[in-house]
């Protein structure tokens, strides 16, 4: 049977203090009030139904997860105790699958990320499915179509294409982030896509790839199987999870394999939105006649451009004179401001908070 | 008997939202947690006891002056049912005071100024008193000594000195806001002040004076005095104090009473702060190692140079990243945010927010 697993472990450090602790990014209403985890569930509803979409996720937002999603079954909600980065966050649902579903092949998604059009991206996972049945021991993973040369992405560099299906090609290489004239020359030569970090699998498949390249993980992430589903499951999880070794999915398990040739790329030319810090959310958001993004239920803006102005308290009035390229943040208790053109410092601004008054506003 | 009146009208629209409707700036906490009221209370009570002295303020504030200086007998202020400008803030409490006490001579002093030294100041009003006992007909104003060319205020001429008295002057000319030039000519000459609109006198000669200039305002005042401190006080207020011809003192009686050399000025050479903008404020304020006017319980402040962040929520966090020369004021109920250089732009601002919400956050 088909599955899909929304990867919704990150916490979104540089949209705070609307991200937090207990409430990361992908519960963050962007578009129409609808969050990037319920876009992210939405757009998997015509592929796959609601009881086999599967959330991987902090186990402490298990319980918000389960209210952003009330379609969701509780069960299909995997909390994983410690973030261990994405070789166990894709190993774990794939050996709870494996035990519950032999015969289980999943589609990883993330939910950072806002994709339009939606259908495109649709029918590129089907396609994805059908490339798993015609070659059960491949590791089928998406590339995004790159518009410019972004160097804060990886890359995946495409081969020769699959005889048996358009826009599926043989994986040559994954590339780091590059420079800018290296990212630059792979657009140009139309053979490299933005590595997505979505992909489509057989569970059986990638946990014997994780025997093979990682098998510390693969042999807790067994343990955990065992236990799942009975009495044990959360002592085992609590156990075991923490230790598993910290390494993504790319350096352990798909760039051997690619080495190998047993990784496909399916091109998805989609417009791909990450909604990971305050510019781009703010492509989420409307926009008023000066260039404003707003989220802001009450708010008066004089000779105020190009600014970022989000509240969470409906009550509450912002009010800028004078004020250009700046991003403006309230929440009730917590007020943030810097200029558009520091968003990537937010970051910092996150530590200095941390350091200064501990977890109380994070 | 001396006494003193402290002016306490205006709302200070320039300083919202910290000022409010219901909250004048007068109230503002500014040195210390004092308030400029508390801090002009505190200055006069070296010349005249509590007891002698008055608040003139709108009828709206006379609970929150009352809490703000529990010293202050509650008959002591007087409530202004509509703010009816200068000549009638003035000939008020020269009205109920001549009723009280027909000898009575007083101090008129403002509540919108940080003052240093306050021994000067207490030496000055001394000095004014005696001038009225010497000549119990004149009109005695105090002139600060101008440091530069200032345009947003009068001036006032000196003539001749008293024979009698050392830095007090017969007035030749009230003089309005000048020009750049012509101020820069005026504190170069060495013979003009800045206009304090403070004054003292004597009750009977300055309600003499209205009666002869302002004769509409003399027997409206003169209705109300009969009628205060009988159980009519607050009908009968309330109907004439809205009707009084809305003028300032200098229009009405300072300048006429000039040509007549009546009007003597006593040199005040103090440091004279108007709290009555954000940048005036701020230099009430403590200033951190960046140069940035910090009243703010929570703050992390990184890249930040020449700010003044001021906080009324003492649990609400404030932070920013490259932010340099801005105001930002956070209430629980408002934020707002302009360059230093639009500071008096925040008076624009305030109308806008009345039309669009009204007084609900005013």
């Amino acid at each position: 049977m088909e599955y899909a697993v929304i990867m919704a472990g990150g916490l979104g450090t540089r949209l705070w203090p609307l991200s937090r602790q207990g409430f990361p990014k992908q519960l963050l209403p962007v578009c129409k009030g609808k969050s990037l985890l319920q876009l992210s569930f939405e757009r998997l509803l015509s592929v796959v139904p609601a009881e086999r979409i599967y959330v991987c996720t902090a186990e402490a937002h298990r319980k918000v997860v389960g209210e952003n999603l009330p379609q969701l079954p509780a069960a299909n909600i995997l909390g994983e105790p410690q973030g261990r980065d994405t070789a166990n966050a894709v190993g774990f649902p794939a050996a709870i699958l494996h035990k519950r579903d032999p015969d289980a092949v999943f589609a990883v998604v993330t939910a950072d990320h806002v994709i339009e059009p939606i259908e495109t991206f649709q029918a590129c996972v089907r396609q994805a499915f059908n490339v798993t049945k015609e070659h059960p021991k491949c590791l089928v993973t998406f590339g995004i179509v790159p518009t410019f040369g972004h160097t804060g992405l990886g890359y995946i560099q495409r081969g020769e294409p699959m005889s048996d299906d358009h826009g599926a090609y043989q994986v040559l290489a994954f590339k780091e982030k590059p420079d800018k004239p290296t990212a630059d020359r792979y657009v140009e030569s139309g053979r490299f896509y933005w590595n997505s970090g979505m992909f489509v699998w057989r569970a059986d498949t990638v946990l014997e790839q994780l025997a093979a390249y990682l098998p510390q993980s693969y042999q807790g992430l067994t343990k955990i199987a065992e236990a799942w589903d009975t009495p044990q499951q959360q002592e085992v999880v609590s156990e075991i999870y923490p230790h598993l070794p910290k390494i993504s999915i790319d350096y352990a398990v798909m760039e051997p394999a690619a080495q190998q040739k047993s990784v496909v790329v399916v091109e998805m030319p989609i417009d791909w939105i990450d909604v990971g810090s305050y510019p781009a959310l703010a492509e989420t958001l409307s926009i008023d006649e000066h260039d404003n993004a707003v989220d802001c239920d009450r708010l008066i803006a004089m000779d105020a451009d190009g600014n970022i102005i989000v509240s969470r308290d409906p009550n509450h009035l912002v009010s800028v004179v004078g004020v250009s390229e700046m991003i403006i943040i309230h929440t009730p208790d917590v007020t943030m401001i810097c200029p558009k053109n520091d968003a990537q410092r937010v970051k910092e601004l996150v530590a200095k908070v941390r350091e200064k008054y501990g977890d109380q506003y994070l």
